[in-house]
């Protein structure tokens, strides 16, 4: 049932988990439609629409508990199963990924870092350990590896991710400047820095 | 002119600087639409249509001068002149945002990072001076900012992001878990890194 969920309700969904989340550590244990919308910014039908996908938590006259929406929808997210993550890039941002404790709560788990630098080799981050980028390759076919995130130059960002592709990576995080390249079966998040720092300049430049 | 050009063309506007910028350093001079259609996975008459907002910088059997296309683009992203950002937060994510040094060729200024914790006070990371958060208000109306970044917990977020909007700033890069809630006229950019990485582990239980 869950594929034919359209791609625009998925997008949404991690939204939805943060209000939620942020409503039981108000302690807030049921909420409406109408309040939902109000709060996030969308119409109370669209919500009851993209709520329905999962069989509808809500109940008439009670609206949603929002506790047992939280953990369905982390259910359906995914979080309740272990996703282990390698990093490529042990440089600032690769270290504040490894560093940041709030995904490991969401069932994401670091399990090694790589870099060119092989100095770097042996020493951990965050107890993950660093290794040269030449394992990576072999790391990936060894260990139970879902998802490979890339914070390297981008000369090496292109040649990694298709040997990574290879080796049977298909889930990729990219911190890189540039649109990777893989065949269409690979799925990439992107977090293009850059383009968002851009998209500001111009609307300071064009609102002046 | 340039405020009539709508959101969905401006927002595609920084991933054309990024392929005619490799396509610099990969030394190619000029290129067809129909060449960088292929390339960045678009039609030809939208980068056509897209381009010709900004007069149209293409000469029929020519193509486009890609050097002067990325100065132009580069011109209206306004990556000609400074943009002065302060960072919330001296943690992993706030240091590794002021030690990459990718952000300054286009313009983007560190000038002071801010953080709770006020024995780091004092401090610098890559020459940016860290200032306790109970300066920050009075930093912005004394200091010609354009920018907030705010990857603070999110208890101190939505606090500390209305002070900035009301000492001035009305443009933030936002790397905290929660929606902000300001004013119509505040340009809020989201990265959230957690819902994107949610994505990936919906499709990776979802796919298998």
């Amino acid at each position: 049932m869950n594929n034919k969920i359209s791609k625009a309700v998925i997008s949404r969904l991690p939204r939805y988990y943060r209000y939620l989340k942020e409503l039981i550590d108000q302690g807030v244990e049921r909420i409406s439609s109408e309040e939902l919308s109000r709060l996030m910014k969308a119409t109370a039908s669209q919500i009851r629409q993209d709520l329905n996908h999962f069989g509808g938590f809500g109940q008439q006259g009670y609206g949603y508990n929002v506790k047992s929406l939280y953990k369905e929808i982390g259910k359906i997210l995914g979080v309740e199963e272990d996703h282990h993550i390698i990093v490529l890039g042990a440089g600032n941002l690769g270290r504040a990924l490894v560093k940041y404790n709030g995904f490991s709560e969401h069932g994401f788990i670091f399990c090694s870092l790589f870099d060119v630098d092989e100095t770097l080799c042996g020493k951990s981050v965050n107890g993950v350990r660093i290794r040269t980028i030449s394992e990576a390759e072999e790391y990936v076919k060894t260990h139970n590896i879902d998802i490979a995130a890339l914070t390297i130059p981008v000369e090496k960002a292109r040649e990694m991710s298709v040997l990574l592709y290879q080796a049977g990576i298909r889930y990729f995080w990219n911190f890189t400047n540039i649109d990777l390249q893989l065949p269409e079966d690979a799925i990439v998040k992107d977090v293009h820095l850059l383009d968002s720092l851009l998209e500001l300049s111009y609307r300071i430049c064009n609102e002046k």
